[in-house]
Order: C-alpha cells, then sequence, then structure tokens
C-alpha cells in the first residue's frame, strides 16, 4: 500500500534478529479490515493511537501511512531460515503466527507496520514465541484461516452465550462465519443468521447456523421471537457499517447481549435511552488471545471446523489488487487466499 | 403537565379499585427525568412505546402528552382508604411504593400515566403489593428518597464491580450520589467522583466518593490512574447529554465496563473502532427491582444511606414550576422535595 493504492514492488531482504525467524508465506488470506486499511487508513491509525496511548509499549505503534505498508495478517507460512536464539523451531517447519512480530525496539502489528512487510510478501520475519507449528497433513491454505477463525472464537468467549442461549448473527462474511462455528461448538442450539447474500446464507448454514434469512425479506430477530422468544438472546453484530448498531438496539429484547465484532470505521449514532430502557448490555470484542488461536488451529485441523468452504479463490501477488475489488461483491467472494509464492491463478478471484 | 407546562388544578377524586389502596402523599421527590418529561417528552413516549412493544403487557402503556400527565414518582405516603381485597396495609401506615399501580387493564407507571396521578398531587393511589412499610421513626422525607438510591443499588448490581475494583463515577447528581452510596456499601475502596459544581462534589464526598474532581481542572480518569490505574475499573456515567459517551469510550482503560445510568434523550455519535480496539463493555441500565427497592428502604432506615443531605429544599404544589427551574442550577439544588399537603414553603427551591 502506498499513497493509498496497492502495488506490487521488490522490498529489502529480511534479515532474522534475536528471536525471530523468516518463512516462506504459503498463504495470507484477504481480510475485511485490509479492505478498511486502503480507504480507511486516518481511522486505523487513530484507533492504534488510542490503544498504545493506553498500553503503551504493549500495544504496537502506529503505522505511518504516508510510507509503505505491505498488509496481510491471516497466514501460514514455511520456516527458511533461524535467527539467534531461536530452539523450537526448525527450517521445513510449516507454522501459523499471531500477526504481531517483536524486536528490540517494541512490538509491530503485521500488516499494519512500516518495518516489517505483512503476508502479502514472499517472506515475513515471525518471532518463534509467536509461532504454532501446523499438525502434519493440514493443508497450509486452511491453516491461513486460523486468524480470521480465532477472531469468532474469541467474541463468543467474550459473550455470555452458553448452551442454553439463541443466538442471532447479523452478517455472513468471514468473521460472522466464524462465530457461527464457534457458537455451533459451543453448543448453542438456536442460531439465526442473516446476511443479504444468498451464497453466504448458503455457507452459514454449512458452518452451523440453524436459520438463516434475508433481513430484506425477514428480520432474524423476527424469527428467532417465531421459533424460541424465551430463551436468553446473544446478538453477534459482524456487519460494522454505520447504523447497524441503531437498528439492533431498537430491535433488540429487553436484556439481550450485544457483542459488536464487525468494525464500523466511522462515527455511529444511536438513541442510548432506548438501550438504557431494555437494559441492553454492548460487549466491544477485538482480536484473540494466544490460546484461542491455537485452540482454532486444532478446531481446523481435526476438522471440527470444515473451513475450506470459505476459501473462494486465490491469486497470486499481481492479483491482490483486483481482488480486494472483487471482494466487494459478497455474492461471488467470502474469502480469497493470496498465495505470494506462486505466479500463476489458481482460482480466479473474478468469476 | 399540561401542553407542554405545569400547572396546579384539581382532578377527580380517586377510588380504590380491589388490590389498591389511596394515600395521602406526605413527600415526593423531582427527578432529572420530570424535568427530560417537560422537555423531552416525545423521546419518553417513544422509549416507553418501544419497551411496551417488547414487553406487552407487562410494560406500561406510554402516556399521551395531549392529555394532563400528573409527574411524581419518589414518594412516601400515609394510607387514607383501603380497596377490595387490601389486607397487609391499615389506614394510617406509612409506606413506599414502586412506581407502578396495576388495574384490570393493565399496568401504569406512575408519574408518566394519564389515568393516575403521580406523588405531586396529594392523594395517589397504589397497588397493596407494591407497597412497602416505612419502618417507625423514618422520616417519611427520608424514606421518599428510596426510589432514586435504588437507581444507584440496581446500576451497581448489574455491574460487574466488586470489592477489588476501583470505580469512577462521572456526575454527581442524585443518581451519581446513590451509585456512590451503594459503591461504598459494596466495599469498593477507590471511588472517583467527577462534577462541575462544587458543591455536589461535597455531596459526593460525603456519601462516600474517596477523591472527587473537577472534570474541567483534572479528568476523573487521570485521577485514577494516577493513585489506582491497577484495579479493573468499572465507570459510572451518571451525566447523560450527547457527547459524553465519545468522551468516555476515548478516556477508558481497556477492557473496562462503562454503566450508562444517566439518560441522554437524544441521539448521540461516538466511534465504535476506539470501543472495538479497546474491548469495551457497556452496560446500559434502568429502574431497580422489588428486592433493591426494598433494601433500599432497608439501608436508609438503618443509616446506612445518610440521605438527608441531598434534600436542598422543599416546596409545596404552587413551588413546583418554579423548582423545575431551580434544579438548573447544580450548585444550589440537588434534590427538591414536594409537600404536597403543605401550603407554605419550607424550604425555599431558590436561595
Amino acid at each position: 500500500m502506498r499513497g493509498g493504492s496497492l502495488l506490487v514492488d521488490e522490498i529489502g531482504e529480511l534479515s532474522p534478529q534475536s528471536g525471530q525467524l523468516i518463512a516462506e508465506v504459503l498463504a495470507c488470506g484477504i481480510c475485511g479490515s485490509d479492505l478498511h486499511a486502503l480507504t480507511h487508513a486516518e481511522q486505523i491509525v487513530e484507533m492504534t493511537t488510542v490503544m498504545s496511548a493506553d498500553a503503551g509499549p504493549f500495544a504496537p505503534a502506529p503505522m505511518d501511512i504516508s510510507q509503505d505498508v505491505v498488509m496481510g495478517h491471516e497466514f501460514s507460512a514455511r520456516v527458511l531460515e533461524l535467527g539467534p536464539n531461536v530452539s523450537s523451531c526448525a527450517v521445513g517447519d510449516v507454522v501459523v503466527s499471531l500477526p504481531i512480530v517483536m524486536d528490540a525496539g517494541g512490538i509491530h502489528a503485521l500488516g499494519y507496520d512500516n518495518t516489517y512487510p505483512g503476508g502479502f510478501a514472499q517472506q515475513i520475519a515471525l518471532s518463534e514465541v509467536l509461532c504454532t507449528k501446523v499438525p502434519n497433513g493440514l493443508d497450509p491454505q486452511l491453516a491461513a484461516l486460523t486468524e480470521p477463525m480465532s477472531v469468532g472464537l474469541h467474541a463468543v468467549r467474550k459473550s455470555l452465550v452458553t448452551a442454553t442461549h439463541a443466538a442471532v448473527v447479523l452478517g455472513c462474511g468471514p468473521v460472522g462465519l466464524a462465530v457461527i462455528a464457534a457458537l455451533r461448538a459451543a453448543g448453542v442450539e438456536t442460531i439465526v443468521a442473516s446476511d443479504f447474500s444468498s451464497s453466504r446464507r448458503a455457507l452459514a448454514s454449512t458452518f452451523g447456523a440453524t436459520e438463516v434469512t434475508d433481513p430484506g425479506i425477514e428480520s432474524p430477530l423476527a424469527i428467532w421471537r417465531r421459533i424460541d422468544g424465551r430463551k436468553s438472546l446473544v446478538i453477534f453484530e459482524a456487519v460494522g457499517v454505520p447504523g447497524m448498531l441503531e437498528s439492533v438496539i431498537l430491535e433488540a429484547p429487553r436484556g439481550a447481549q450485544v457483542v459488536v465484532v464487525g468494525v464500523c470505521m466511522v462515527a455511529d449514532t444511536f438513541r442510548p435511552m432506548i438501550a438504557v430502557g431494555k437494559e441492553l448490555n454492548l460487549q466491544f470484542v477485538f482480536g484473540y488471545d494466544p490460546a484461542e488461536f491455537a485452540e482454532t488451529l486444532h478446531r481446523i485441523a481435526e476438522g471440527e471446523y470444515e473451513v475450506g468452504q470459505m476459501i473462494t479463490s486465490s491469486v497470486p501477488l499481481v492479483g491482490v489488487a483486483d481482488a480486494f475489488l472483487a471482494l466487494g461483491d459478497p455474492d461471488s467472494q467470502a474469502k480469497i487466499l493470496v498465495l505470494p509464492n506462486q505466479t500463476e491463478l489458481a482460482r480466479p478471484a473474478r468469476n
């Protein structure tokens, strides 16, 4: 990303520092946050600035968008070279890693950093302590979905949801699908999912939604009232556009929890008084922790999460800019994988 | 309240229905919601409409502001007359009640209803099952503070706060003071309270705040960071004006809970992305339950809550309109009691 555009260029060679390794990227998913970074970079910088003001050296420094940024934070990679003081990884290991790399200067958010490239590069530097080995036999392209699937597990873990709750999931993009899979794994019996796209609704059923709806035809809250309406409800907002929150607050039942996992990049407006009158709880969630990340990889490896159907196409580096555009059409695309070390188009992003 | 103005007029005599009693109002506090009702009646009607759409017959029907409304929902009263099927109350008993009265047609919110008068009337109809006797020896003027003090107990109970947390209370009007008293009773050791008014800050200290601050000079969050900054934090927003939420979200530490107990009557704007990045939890709260109401009366009667200092003046019915105006000056007024059966000014509302 240079000056608000995407292009392919040569960058300097990486050299591993103490505790780091260099790895060849096998696959790296394009995330909704990457699309946001291209169109709302200032807001991402502002969020990172607020977070690092709070967390000091334990939060990554904000990126400088006047300089180059190599995005990509949902990757699997094969180890090429070990830096000093690396003992638990070997050359040839396939790994996934939290999208963070540490050095003597602090921590860096892979994909939103000026010093280290993210996963839309042929090679990346990783911190050994944040890497987890991909089990033998697991396709590295599926392993690359560990990161987005972790977001769903974390959202469900941060929520109040238990097997005795009902859940509504608004939006069936990759985040919504990850939430649905985690809800099913948690034993939630009523999972109502909504999306305007029929292909995303079909994916939602595959991932574990028990009811799916086009919100333009019937609201998922209306469906929940019709088929259940008695269990305590947790609503997962995985759309993240202005106005969603107000509409959820207006339709939510008294006492519901609303988990905000979709990232609305701009200021949003709602009527607090309606939320007060219903005693709603809004839990905003972000990311995951290392244990959730490792558990998600395990679930993918065991086949508990059948994530392959989420992958709608894969592209080499020269296809990334077009893939960003293609993701604007939710009916044809869900998750596009970038294969930086492949030169031919594996599966076209436009179909 | 008639046509958006306050006036004193004669209304029809009350006659108790089955399960009801008629009582003489001894004291009734003026609440911030009453001020709101005069200036933002449409919004209150809208909130009630949304709530009753959800709860059906278990929520009060919205008031019709084109007809008369007798406000007042923080009262103590002496029983004058018993209706059929009333057995646990006797004529002469002094009682407090949740501000709800039931009849064959449903439930009515005392103070926001067209059929039953609220406590700014000489007499009110109450439901026996919602009344609690005021213990002997407790001044009925103090007992009238049961309702607003219950709001604080409920907010603290709905929050995550425990004795190991720190708390920040934004706004030291009656709701903020009630929260502070409930926090102290819960054993919270660090309670930082903020208000622009020096007299309200003094009240906050009396009610149990361990630190008070003028937010124009030093933010309460900055004080918390300076004196504590390690314990998990719960922030109580008891101001309820547009912009407060955005400013709290911007200043809150990662993972904090924000309990919204101040009622912002108009649409408000904030940046969800900042709340996402910090994984904040927003708990909106409203009212209290019968057990919290009874416990609050008990705490007042036992002297655990020394509520008398909150009462800054008392007025007869003819003084209500001026008292509403006087409450606009937080430095001179906190809680004004209406004494509907008194004709002289006990303590002037303007001083």
